[in-house]
């Protein structure tokens, strides 16, 4: 991986470590998705076109540094990785369709949608969905992963993303628009909409970096509230960061009558919150070495982003 | 499994042995879906209401037949078919949404998007596909059939689903309606949007079943011809049988602009080149004794099928 910095972050700062990271993902995203001229183009296109975007990779990234935290391999993991960023792209896209929150931005750029129409971009989503489990079901991507742990990888992800985790969570958004909602059916909705997938991109990490029992459990404590954390400070931002930084369009919630972490308990009180979620989260991996710095990292990163 | 008819073909008559099968899918696909009380309510609701409307269930049943024919056993293959079924329903739900194909009625009764709404009705199609995956990969079903297996599985069921399979058969036909086809742009949409499912059912069966080269190399063949007769058969069906029969808007592709065998060809012909095919699945399975006695007569039924 020629010219990419793959040091470790106890001998770089953060955002070299991240840099470096979204980098190689970037390469590995296009790698794994059919050239933009394969038959048929427009599809090939439209999923290139959505994953391109960029964001922030934070998925894939907590993929690597959980890997990485108990001395998984870095190109090991991944296209494992790469599969769970274009399960959070195929999301995206559906739930920025006009059925749903209609959305005409996303990371910047016209939602997919916009530039593809509707089918299109309805099938963008299934392609990326499917392709995700093309990938981790592939033998000869992801070095020597065992076929069983293959197989809890894909059972992991499939349960994060199905109707007991995030599609499960945008179903309950969906019904939620207009109505007023409670602190705890709001955790509800975050948990199951966007925190399964983090907490589940942990989880994947430290299968394919062969954790132990007790790993396991630490780390999927640390995934559970570092998504906390990260879904309040994305309505916090939604708020406060205006849209070309945000690159989405700004008080969108409050466009669509969403309920949100400040819209019931006040600003304050949000950042308080997401500042002890990412406290536990970084409790809950106390035990481990150095290796997992760049995770502790992360979970303060989650909070202070701007975008 | 109390009160169904597990005979193999040989000892009943076709439509004993379809309903015996049909019985059975039915029976495990309501198994392997949540209970409508799940949480959340809404979306098990719309998967079990799109799943219950029936259908011819071939897929499912190719899978079985085509184990059955190298002597797998019934109830091992059966999970593995139940998910083929859930990918070919979601692939009805997002195909006759407004941005697509626009149907209201599907196996004779309102659409998904109909009754749910759009937006439940995407994220239905995407629970359903993703419940698929989970399913294949979930070690308590499916009997002793290796991890290995199971991954070969999951990858056969990705790639005929995707992007050089069904959804790019979906991508083309959208591309295409209001457009001039010649028959060997139609015989491409058709093979992919239909044909490539329907031949990784046979295929998906095979591998359940144990299937040496040679054997897999002949049923391949077979799925494959008989994708070809199945297609050109519902193209006679929509401009022949009345709604009452079918279950769907007859000359839903005509309304559509859509090109047909028929359009093509003209009706005689193209019952003629779906005899053809049909002769051709079943030649190549001649070497197969009498287990394979239920795909042969299945390739014949299904040109002579009026829904």
């Amino acid at each position: 991986m020629k010219g990419i910095d793959e040091r470790p972050l106890n001998d770089i700062l953060l955002p070299d470590y991240l840099k470096s990271r979204q980098a190689l993902i970037n390469e590995w995203l296009f790698r794994l998705i059919p050239d933009e001229k394969a038959f048929p183009p427009t599809i090939h296109k439209s999923m290139r076109y959505s994953l391109i975007a960029g964001g922030k990779r934070l998925r894939p990234i907590l993929s690597i540094a959980s890997s990485e935290a108990i001395g998984g391999d870095l190109e090991t993991v991944l296209p494992f990785a790469c599969a769970i960023e274009m399960i959070h792209t195929y999301s995206l896209i559906h739930d920025d369709l006009p059925a749903m929150d209609n959305d005409d931005l996303r990371r910047g750029r016209p939602t997919c949608h916009k530039v593809f129409g509707e089918g299109i971009a309805i099938l963008t989503g299934d392609a990326l969905l499917t392709h995700a489990f093309s990938i981790l079901s592939r033998p000869e991507l992801g070095g020597d992963v065992d076929p069983s742990t293959r197989l809890k990888v894909i059972n992991e992800l499939a349960f994060a993303s199905g109707t007991e985790g995030m599609i499960g969570g945008q179903v309950l958004d969906l019904e939620a628009q207009n109505m007023s909602l409670d602190i705890e059916d709001l955790s509800t909705i975050h948990r199951l909409k966007t925190g399964a997938l983090i907490r589940a991109s942990v989880i994947i990490g430290a299968l394919i970096g062969g954790a132990k029992e007790k790993e396991m459990n630490a780390l999927s404590a640390f995934g559970q509230y570092l998504g906390l954390a990260f879904q309040i400070t994305d309505d916090i931002l939604d708020l406060e960061s205006p849209q070309e930084i945000s690159g989405k369009t700004q008080n969108s919630d409050i466009t669509n009558n969403k309920a949100t972490y400040p819209a019931i308990l006040g600003i304050k009180a949000s950042k308080k919150k997401a500042k002890e979620a990412a406290d536990k989260a970084v409790a809950a991996i106390e035990p481990f070495n150095h290796q997992a710095e760049a995770l502790r990292r992360i979970a303060y990163y989650t909070i202070c982003r701007d975008r």
